[in-house]
């Protein structure tokens, strides 16, 4: 059983020379950093926050391991004294964040961290990664589910994902934003997602037709066979599975479908409707596969193409668009001090926060405030809930039901002119007077 | 002490499905499967070969646990005994592959596995993924070490890669393509590679001023110390660090530089240089981190700045401006028939292969060839070499420095036109007699 736990080590060697530095000279006093998100090419109308959960089970286990201290021992660099310190480190901190499956927008706090400074920076680098490529996908796969207006969507990315764990937090990201099912078997298991799958060319290749490689797949699952039928050429490809197809509903099956995976998507679902009708198979489904993204599904379903599901592979997996969130991790506070940084185009707000969201009478978003993390807006709902207090976390884990529900609720209340993947609208976010009078200080 | 072993259930569910219709019908015969890569878009003139060592590991332990079986049995579409077939089974294949650290080109091949069907239709998932996320970095990090000229440069990339895996790997694949080091402490452990690291804008900030800050940093690291300058202003940051650097010397240490990490790198590099200088510090060198690639590293080197070393993050580590590559793995023979596919845009060439690289009497790549395996084409060298026979790896692994002069031996011979950054030029390849023979068949 792997924990698939990260470790403190995933992290950036200077986290650990800083530390070094805050333990030399005895800054110990508590830090609030706090994580967001800038949009600089305006290609995302609102974010999904996904990972949290993640984050929490590495914090409750923080613990340098033995060998994890022997190897910073053999760099050189570090005192043994702070290595033994660093040994007997946990972390003790507190965490406010979004649920995961909350729609948030560009420099709104998703996660606040407080904890003795040497904790909090250390984590710095797992939380961004962490929370980063979950994010990052689930607001990518947000959009193809609004694209697909309802038509089941399965995550087939995991051969073309950045490695091992981004093909779990791939298949996690998307379930929770509506994707039905995923391709991927370890995250099956992992999180409790349900799989899917058909056959590839291979299979069909490996038989001495193609009839006969649906023949026997058909008699392999009889009640879970889905054809692909583009090895050769399309439209026989769908006489072949029609024909299969009536055999498997005289032996009292029933094939599920055909999947389509190269060539034009509109002209060719249409013959291939056509050919099942006619075959006196109109319960047939359709599955397309074949770089499908957010554009490419809006235009086909658009188009009124009759395809029933799509395989939604690469482009989603690795958002290709937009292949990475612009995540910051910022000190904010210390101590009882609001910290600011100034570099050219990189200013954050200084002091604890929580985020606020207005919405009217119908439950729609109206426009979120930052706010500081003790005043109350009338009218307003807070965000950020408290998720961990002195290193434990304060509820159980949400299953990830709860997390899709979360994201279908919020998506039900953001404005349609925000769901559009072909503009940017920017949603309105505010920063609250006692915030900003904070700033000047 | 963690394994980092994906395990066979980190699968398309459809690889399995499929190898339960081969067990259901006794298809037994050996496969070849071959992995290539589709260039389309033409953003890459070559690739670089790597995450073999990886596969090796994965398919050295292939074997499903009995977690693993009592998950598959849970989902209900599977026969027992085909589970039961499942628990026996083991990789007995024989692989041939590029080394690490090779450069090759659109349809070549650059691993090729030959086993029962079964066995090498289920591990093709593993094999996309690994080799995937690998060459692809390994591609984009080589580039910059073009641009670069011969200065170091660090992977940064940790905090955006897509999850902790991705961040080893691009760790593993930068340094192999010629980085000096890495930021990521756990890729430093797993993999031996060299780790670097300065400071965050959360430390300056932690401490009462700049100036006290850069004192705390060198009194924790007398002999490593490099300034992060951009907090408040690169300017003062700078004469910041010249003072301290120079109560350093006066106490026998010597700072090693200063970071910049925003603004306009050319001049402010330029005003820096200019700042040490007259304060005597030639010697301290001017690092660089600032959404640098490629193209923003070859513009920077052109301009002259006088920047001595860059940290690269983020657009490298993700490979941002083509985060994936096309990568596939085909059928190409099974028992005695050779196999091809037809769909459109998609076609494959049958059979086992080889591939060739012609040099020319300097040693310079001139031109390859991919031919039948068994071939052999007068003047040009073989390029894959067996790894694996019956399931057992040929020959120990080779170390990260072996690999990484691979690849400086591979670039040395690559004339200077394809290694440009700013155009598509297409390096002949071609296909043999024989081999195209066998495709008319």
């Amino acid at each position: 059983m792997t924990s698939f736990l990260a470790g403190p080590l995933l992290t950036d060697l200077y986290e650990i020379t800083m530390a070094a530095g805050y333990w030399m000279h005895q800054v110990q006093e508590r830090a609030t950093f706090s994580v967001f998100v800038r949009n600089p090419d305006h290609k995302r109308n609102y974010f999904v926050a996904a990972g949290l959960e993640a984050i929490i089970r590495e914090l409750e286990c923080y613990c340098f391991q033995n060998d994890d201290l022997e190897y910073l021992q053999s760099l050189k660099i570090f005192d043994p004294a702070f290595l033994d310190a660093l040994g007997e480190l946990r972390f003790t901190g507190d965490v406010y964040a979004l649920p995961e499956g909350t729609l948030f927008f560009p420099d709104e706090p998703l996660i606040e961290i407080t904890a003795p400074i040497i904790e909090a920076q250390l984590i710095e680098t797992l939380v961004l990664n962490t929370m980063g490529i979950a994010s990052l996908i689930a607001t990518k796969a947000a959009r193809c589910t609004h694209a697909a207006e309802g038509r089941p969507l399965v995550d087939f990315a995991l051969r073309r994902t950045h490695g091992q764990d981004a093909g779990d937090q791939v298949a996690r990201s998307t379930y929770i934003t509506g994707f039905t099912a995923t391709s991927n078997v370890r995250a099956g298991k992992r999180f409790g997602i349900p799989v899917a799958g058909t056959m590839a060319h291979s299979f069909v290749t490996a038989f001495d037709s193609e009839l006969n490689a649906f023949r026997a797949y058909a008699a392999t699952f009889p009640d879970a066979a889905i054809f692909l039928i583009d090895t050769y050429d399309t439209i026989s490809g769908a006489h072949h599975a029609a024909t299969v197809a009536r055999e498997m509903k005289r032996r009292g099956h029933t094939a599920l479908g055909v999947r389509l995976d190269s060539g034009d998507m509109l002209a060719l679902s249409r013959d291939v409707r056509r050919i099942l009708d006619e075959a006196g198979l109109p319960d047939m489904k359709i599955y397309a596969s074949s770089s499908f993204d957010e554009f490419k599904i809006a235009d086909i379903v658009n188009d009124g193409a009759p395809i029933d599901a799509f395989g939604v592979g690469t482009r989603v997996g690795v958002s290709a668009d937009a292949p990475y969130l612009d995540i910051v991790y910022k000190l904010v506070r210390l101590g009882n001090r609001d910290i600011r940084k100034l570099s050219p185009g990189k200013v954050t707000l200084a002091g604890k926060k929580q985020l606020f969201r207005r919405v009217d009478e119908g439950g729609m978003f109206q426009e979120d405030v930052i706010g500081c993390r003790e005043e109350t807006l009338s009218g307003m709902l807070p965000l950020l809930t408290p998720v961990m207090r002195a290193g434990r976390r304060t509820h159980s884990a949400r299953n990830l039901r709860e997390i899709r529900r979360q994201f279908e609720d919020q998506t039900a209340c953001l404005p349609e002119r925000y769901k559009t993947i072909h503009r940017y609208e920017a949603y309105p976010v505010k920063i609250s007077p006692r915030l900003k009078s904070m700033q000047l200080s």
